[in-house]
């Protein structure tokens, strides 16, 4: 990797596809856990204030590929950390962008903050449910809030089935920060889920670098300058008020 | 006020000019307390939560309107209450897209979320100050987050510099919610401030009537639609995944 000014890099990418211009840094998991605690420690960010801006950038970039008009139905898959709280606060936000949102959490976290998020959706019309629908074809579209950066190998027993219906689904899925089963740093197995969208939260992890899918998005424009700086992220320039980027 | 459904709403908004169309509600302060209490205490958000949506709803218009590259330096003059807070939540936003921010707050709300707003800001680079500059005209922008939708008049002695201060500056001004001094429900006074802009967040407050500057935007795209239709809000179609909209 090298050192490209932000203004150069806007330039640059004005003028070249989009795809061509991807220099930015992947994460290592550790790298990875220790930004999003120094940002809850040194920067002094509550949870609240940095899930509601990661969801909300999911929900932007979904909206942005595949629009309410054409994906109506969603289920929204939610697993037991804040990659599923990352899920709950995007399904609201796409329950305001006109789409009609089900959440699938079958093992809930029992904090403030989680139950808060659950009535949240549930007093937006979003259905909360633990139990999986058997057919995911009646779904316009498949939201992977399963297991985010700090997922370790194996999957627990109580996310086979859910993972089993993921892998078989023909509906398109978008992944939020990581493809759910796959670990940060390695190569995803044969029989790994290949979402077709990948939402990467403030940096994309090793593993994105093994997306084939067909979007790839930036959210989580929340890095302040100097905790960039510290771990050399070079973030692509955001367009504008953008709070997700195509990269 | 008569009825007409979004779609509707849609349509004529795309054949009329923008400004002629206003058909939404205007809200006295009660019915804007009372939103507020039901947010917290039905809907379970958090302070946390709807601040950072807010804040960056503003930042965003403000980005709109008066983008960094012709208004760099900016002003944003923060007050005691959730307003002021708003304000922070804003400036590091703006931080982020570009501007180079200061915040005049000078009197402070000793509240755990408060300290960490503040501190957002500083580790962000916006200069916190409790000093307000003798001279505005330094700046190529302010940004009026000194009181909101639960003022009555007077303002208080400590803030009768800057109010003095933005009646006097010829430099544009952004308000928050409220242009600051207006009574909520009333006609501003003679001296009143008369800003360039007006975030009004959630839904307009009755004195948004008065108004009569260039840019009327709507922020705060977080009513669900069961508490949208308890109110009559009748909030106008925000665009695809956009967080404002002009008015």
């Amino acid at each position: 990797m090298f050192y490209v000014p932000k203004v150069l890099q806007k330039l640059i990418s004005n003028i070249l596809p989009r795809q061509s211009f991807k220099m930015v840094k992947y994460l290592k998991q550790d790298e990875a856990i220790n930004i999003d605690q120094e940002l809850f420690n040194v920067y002094k960010f509550s949870v609240d204030q940095l899930m509601e801006l990661a969801g909300l950038s999911c929900a932007t970039a979904i909206q942005k590929c595949f629009p309410p008009i054409s994906h109506q139905k969603v289920l929204v898959l939610c697993g037991p950390g804040n990659n599923g709280g990352d899920g709950l606060v995007c399904s609201r936000h796409m329950q305001l962008f006109g789409y009609s949102c089900e959440v699938y959490y079958p093992v809930r976290t029992d904090k403030l903050l989680y139950n808060n998020l659950m009535h949240q959706c549930e007093t937006s019309g979003v259905l909360v449910s633990d139990s999986l629908s058997e057919n995911m074809s009646t779904y316009d579209l498949i939201v992977d809030a399963l297991f985010g950066f700090s997922f370790k190998p194996p999957v627990r027993a109580k996310f086979l089935p859910v993972m089993n219906a993921l892998k078989k689904t023909n509906k398109p899925i978008c992944s939020i920060d990581v493809p759910s089963g796959w670990s940060i740093e390695g190569v995803p197995d044969k029989d790994a889920i290949n979402p077709d969208m990948l939402i990467s939260l403030t940096a994309p992890k090793e593993c994105a670098r093994s997306f084939k899918g067909k979007y790839h998005y930036l959210g989580g424009r929340f890095i302040p300058k100097k905790l960039e700086e510290k771990y050399q992220l070079e973030l692509p320039a955001y367009p504008d008020a953008e709070c997700c980027l195509k990269l």
